[in-house]
């Protein structure tokens, strides 16, 4: 059991590390309780999850889902350093990496804050997961003609800032037009180039990314966005592109961990869990193509996360623990004797 | 004379230090002229005429345009370091400031490329400004709720980043309603908080510029300025503001100097010289505030600027020099022998 080790910027103090610290309480718990002896519980604080160099890197790298060659290529999203120059730096450029033995293990528990108001506006305290969504991520580049803003006739201009922010206005007409009930979609990052006040950008930038349990609903939202980039590049004076830039498939969690999870959720609070996917995508979605997996979540107040107000009641946090530790239990002592 | 020594990130080699090249260039050849004796010159080589700290810092410090207040509270616009740290690192924070005696000049001359291809595309190779245009500069801030882009339902968001592409289209459709024939408008610089692929924008700003000779057009574009962010701010999720952060009047170049240059335009290159405005700001339209000034185009090759490919032909290069050598000496020996 686990979650990762970082957040965003300005993030909070409860995503990813609520889910490694509950597995360090329960590592602790079971080994100093003579009931629970031989119950092994092994505890996972992945790093990057969050894309500050890639995404799920620690999780993927387990896994076997991490190639050599994406690391060659992989650079820091703020600061350009090779990810293998910083993994020299804090002396992991020989070290030979951890490599999951699926056969180890009987599956994968995650615990997280909700980090939507699904669970806070309802009133319940537990969420059971049973979907992760897939999250499809686009470079979108626009390229115009650097030029002085004083100087340049309006018509003659070939305004890379103005050609985002139309193409950008586009999308987000557009897509409200496709979506599902619960698709999301969202530009969180831009660069204008040199972008300085006085000069018109020649090139920019924009990440475009979208989330959905249903993968024909993610294919619909790739055609589109793919035919307004065309249209904004036949449409011109810019010229404009688009390239994917990270993928992940929906995701299931196990049927037999999610019962587990309602049970023990049923035992402590009667009547205050639910059933949700989760709009996040989480490390268990990497778990789970090597062993069976599930995911636990508490509520986030007024649905808040990636942001340093994010915050969960301290009674919400402790029985969020109570009832991660009774489904473990039952689902080690549920597991076959050859494991 | 003289003109700036700094350019904008990723600019030429022309802007700015032709100018002041130029004024050394006549400085030594003048001096050693026995027939220009008593002719004096002056040069000067302006700093951060661009705005890296503030706007015409050199040319208002020399002119009495630059409250001591107005230098406490500026800082670098892309390291943030105060203008007081950033002049006592260099050994100017206890040194007096130079301040021009308008009664020892006759007046400023500033040669400049014209950025711009009015020059180049009518195949002309001198131009004599008759205005500078007013630049008049805001600062707008769009305030959401930074947030998951995966959690967060589309319902309840308040992305700042689509308020700023919103409003910036708006812009963009809006200003050409109103605009002359030699209106510009530009929206050079945005900053989008925490601008990260997974998290909602909860705070971006965005700085918009515009320029005209006509003070009244100026006032409309100001007028539909505040309108738009008013439209923007009512219709909500996002609050807008706006703010102006400078703003420099339209200054008409003096009449006589006009002539005089145009006269020795004619004499070096006869049919080749026009009259225009300058579309750039520039130190002469502060220096006109406290004695007569004068401004000199030369060609810009495809009307490029603040971009390292902005280039001139050499022998235009040549040319100007010449011509504004002799629009110099002219200037100095009609001046009043009281000077």
């Amino acid at each position: 059991m686990g979650s990762h080790s970082e957040t965003q910027p300005y993030g909070g103090w409860l995503d990813g590390s609520l889910g490694v610290i509950y597995g360090i309480e329960l590592a602790r718990a079971f080994a100093a309780d003579p009931g629970c002896a031989g119950l092994g519980i092994e505890v996972a604080a992945w790093a990057d999850e969050e894309g500050h160099y890639g995404n799920f890197l620690g999780s993927r790298s387990f896994t076997d889902a991490l190639p050599e060659e994406e690391i060659d290529r992989i650079r820091g999203r703020d600061n350009g350093t090779p990810l293998r120059e910083a993994l020299r730096r804090v002396g992991f450029a020989d070290r030979p990496r951890e490599r999951v033995d699926p056969g180890h293990y009987v599956g994968y528990l995650e615990a997280h804050i909700e980090q939507g108001d699904t669970l806070d506006t309802s009133g319940l305290r537990i969420g059971v997961v049973e979907t992760i969504v897939g999250i499809w991520n686009y470079r979108v580049v626009l390229t115009g003609e650097q030029n002085h803003a004083g100087t340049t006739r309006m018509v003659r201009r070939k305004d890379a800032g103005v050609a985002m922010v139309r193409l950008a206005t586009r999308i987000h007409d557009r897509f409200p037009e496709i979506a599902g009930p619960r698709t999301v979609w969202t530009i969180g990052r831009m660069l204008i180039e040199p972008n300085a006040p006085s000069v018109i950008p020649g090139r920019t930038e924009m990440q475009v990314q979208f989330r959905d349990a249903d993968p024909e609903r993610l294919a619909l939202f790739e055609r589109t966005l793919y035919e307004l980039i065309g249209e904004a590049d036949r449409a011109g004076p810019c010229h404009a592109m688009v390239e994917p830039t990270s993928r992940s498939e929906p995701r299931p969690m196990d049927p037999g961990f999610q019962a587990l999870i309602e049970e023990a959720a049923e035992r402590h609070a009667p009547g205050r869990n639910m059933r949700l996917p989760s709009a996040a995508g989480h490390d268990a979605a990497v778990l789970s193509y090597r062993m069976l997996a599930g995911m636990m979540f508490i509520p986030s107040l007024g649905g808040i996360s990636h942001h340093w107000s994010e915050d969960t009641k301290e009674e919400d946090i402790v029985l969020g623990v109570q009832v991660f530790a009774d489904a473990a239990e039952r689902i080690l002592r549920l597991a076959p004797a050859s494991r």
